[in-house]
């Protein structure tokens, strides 16, 4: 039994920079080939691009792919840009094709049509290039095995021994049956084939009712799927039900990584980043970001439009303004956690466009708790703060309806974007503020002019 | 060949509800079990609490097994607690061991030990009650099949098909070695052993370097090693490296669904909730947002404190007081976007604790850019309502210094959170604006004051 040592990623990367400064290629070589695939993306993308594109072509091919498959999409595409079209055709023949036409599909067409005709065998990477990337088509891979209603047991063991696609074995847990016209007729897993009468036949041992995904139905249905039935692998099948791919588990956790990442960015309101954060050069983080400020900004233009008409109240009771950030702040943190908390509900399937009635009563109740505690705790607040009590219950009143109304906003804004389409991630957070900031803003000023009679 | 059928949920629960109503219990009992385990878990959780006790008994106990394990926590217990001891342990024992173990952990300790000890197998059951819940320990099953280094790949096989524990196919994906005093060797795939010579060692086909788990570690900590290895299962041990259990593909969907929520609900300024939204009473989730709004409610009133100190200055020019809500508005946007991205960044692993002069200084730059572009715009908008020019240029210098302000300090607050070891998600959103808002109101009074020398 072979040893085992265990070296940090740092120590290794000091290694492989030694190695590399030295001039020992071999070494860095046997370095990087070492480590798991994950691990050496690590490694790889913290060397200099220079150092990148030299040492590349000097590694197998299969771990070259490893490692594009591995990096970010931006940093992959860095990489094979600085390569020749004979190495990285070398090298996309090994990546999975599911993997191979993501990146094809980021490089300049004249590129990638030269890279294709030097392939060995680019028939099965074509077909995925039409597939949109946020399609269940886009994720799939078509370099898997099919077994026939009619074949026996023995005979697709023997199958899965003798024909299945070396390094995936991540399309062997569950194997797919199809007819001679390549509709989907079942699922049958490795384990219950090994189980199986070698004597019967698939189609008996299969079960029919088999759940797949439209190749152009959008990769997040794909993955409710795989998550709500813990599967392993998921068919990717056309309107006429015929085979056309499978999901298979490590692209169903990049899904629901990238899919995570996108609603926190967007909850944070700014566009997703594709890269590793430090390697995003500022100016493309700073576009990123800046679209939704300004629209934020314009939005939030509206209480200055609110504080014009109040205008003359505010100069008669200068009081009043002290409480302004700190009432439309609360109404912003009330929603915001509304939001929150719908949006991953709708997120999990706990919450539907229709449960919008439901939601608003729970919600409205809710509201009225929050408001009251927030009320009473603001008043004795406003008090020691030596504010009069006439303003005091000014502000406790406004707090009450104030937080009542953002926790319905909130509670709304999410499913109605469902129901429009939109991700609801996109609703809360910023936006979701900036709204309540000029309504509540309206809010504590009619309820405070009607109270103290200006 | 078996004829599918679609009927889609609302369908089979208005079935089951006429069978109920009807008195016909076998016919409901026959349209669950036709069903899903999720989707079985579906239609159970929409039945009434009575309807659900007077049901599960009559399914088979590895369905009712089944539903209790896809319920949310909070509903498989109180169904729990409306079963016999009898019919309960009949059901448990059915159950996959974490998840049986979940469920007990969570009823009264006397409740426990009498299902426990009417149960036929307890024994691998109670030493998972010893982990605890966000623990790796606490996610494994303890019910899986070893192989020793000197079987033959044929012995190995043919144990898998006689001795493999039914139902739990997940845990055959990835076959682990262990020596005689039961210390984790190595890892086999299935599919290895079957493409592998039958009269071969195991030790020689198996890979050695097998990642693992402490039980003791953080559940994040394994699904963390999945999610970068694409691992299908994970082996958990001891400190002397003795394999304990194995955290399998079901589990670990269930812990990144259950750690985003987390994260989302508390990026939104409120503790998770602990079940189906609709399901859980008003006053609960009342309390579980009410501290943190008050927190921040007492954080917000800084803004009052400092508006105080320049109480003249606002009596003065009253229009500055119009661009306040807009002023700490942008602020908290602009924090809160660079927060979410930073948060992220930490998850998946781009940023450290050790990056943070290189994301200070990646973002003092972003923030200067959007800080000159809000200028910009926001002088133009000023100028356009109408506002002189004195406190037009006083409101874009303000936002200059306020928007770099706010991503700088977006872009530490998660970094310092990781340091201290609390969840980075809880700095952003709300407690971020909070802060901002006192912030960035004194400096906008400061800058207004010395640029129209009040």
């Amino acid at each position: 039994m072979e040893r085992v040592f265990h070296l940090n990623l740092d120590d290794v990367l000091r290694l492989v920079r030694a190695a590399l400064e030295s001039g020992d290629q071999t070494q860095a070589v046997a370095l990087i080939q070492a480590l798991r695939p994950a691990d050496q993306a690590d490694v790889f993308s913290e060397l200099a691009d220079q150092e990148q594109a030299s040492l590349l072509p000097n590694l197998a091919p299969e771990d070259s792919a490893d490692i594009l498959e591995e990096l970010e999409d931006e940093e992959a595409v860095e990489l094979a840009e600085a390569l020749s079209d004979a190495d990285l055709a070398r090298i996309v023949n090994e990546m999975e094709p599911d993997e191979a036409a993501d990146l094809l599909g980021d490089l300049p067409d004249a590129r990638a049509e030269a890279i294709l005709n030097s392939m060995e065998d680019s028939e099965e990477v074509r077909p995925l290039l039409m597939h949109a990337d946020e399609s269940a088509g886009g994720l799939m891979t078509t370099d898997f095995l099919v077994l026939r209603p009619r074949m026996r047991v023995s005979e697709a063991l023997m199958a899965i021994r003798q024909l299945a696609p070396k390094d995936s074995a991540e399309t062997l847990y569950n194997l797919y049956v199809v007819d001679t016209a390549g509709i989907l007729r079942g699922v049958v897993s490795l384990y219950q084939l090994l189980q199986a009468d070698p004597a019967a036949r698939v189609g008996d041992v299969m079960e029919a009712d088999v759940l797949s995904a439209r190749a152009d139905e959008d990769r997040e249905v794909a993955a409710g799927l795989m998550t709500r039935y813990d599967l392993l692998s998921l068919p990717v099948v056309d309107s006429t039900n015929r085979l056309l791919g499978i999901i298979t588990h490590d692209d169903f956790v990049d899904i629901v990584e990238e899919e995570t990442t996108e609603d926190i960015q967007m909850m944070g309101g700014s566009a997703p980043l594709d890269g590793p954060y430090l390697d995003i050069p500022v100016v493309r983080v700073a576009r990123k970001r800046v679209g939704w400020l300004m629209l934020l900004f314009i939005t939030g233009t509206l209480t200055g439009t609110v504080m014009r008409w109040f205008a003359d109240d505010l100069e008669a009771v200068v009081a009043l303004a002290f409480f302004i950030p700190l009432l439309i702040g609360t109404g912003g943190n009330a929603g915001s956690q509304t939001t929150a908390t719908i949006i991953r509900s709708i997120a999990v399937g706990d919450v539907r466009w229709r449960d919008g009635l439901a939601v608003l009563w729970h919600e409205l109740r809710i509201g009225i708790l929050l408001g009251a505690a927030m009320a009473l705790f603001g008043f004795v607040r406003a008090i020691l703060w030596g504010t009069g009590y006439d303003v005091g219950f000014a502000v406790a009143a406004s707090l009450l309806v104030v937080v009542t109304w953002a926790v319905t906003v909130g509670s709304l804004l999410p499913l109605l974007a469902t129901k429009l389409r939109f991700d609801p991630a996109m609703v809360s957070g910023p936006l979701m503020s900036t709204l309540v900031d000029a309504t509540g803003l309206l809010i504590y000023l009619s309820v405070a002019k009607l109270m103290l009679s200006l």
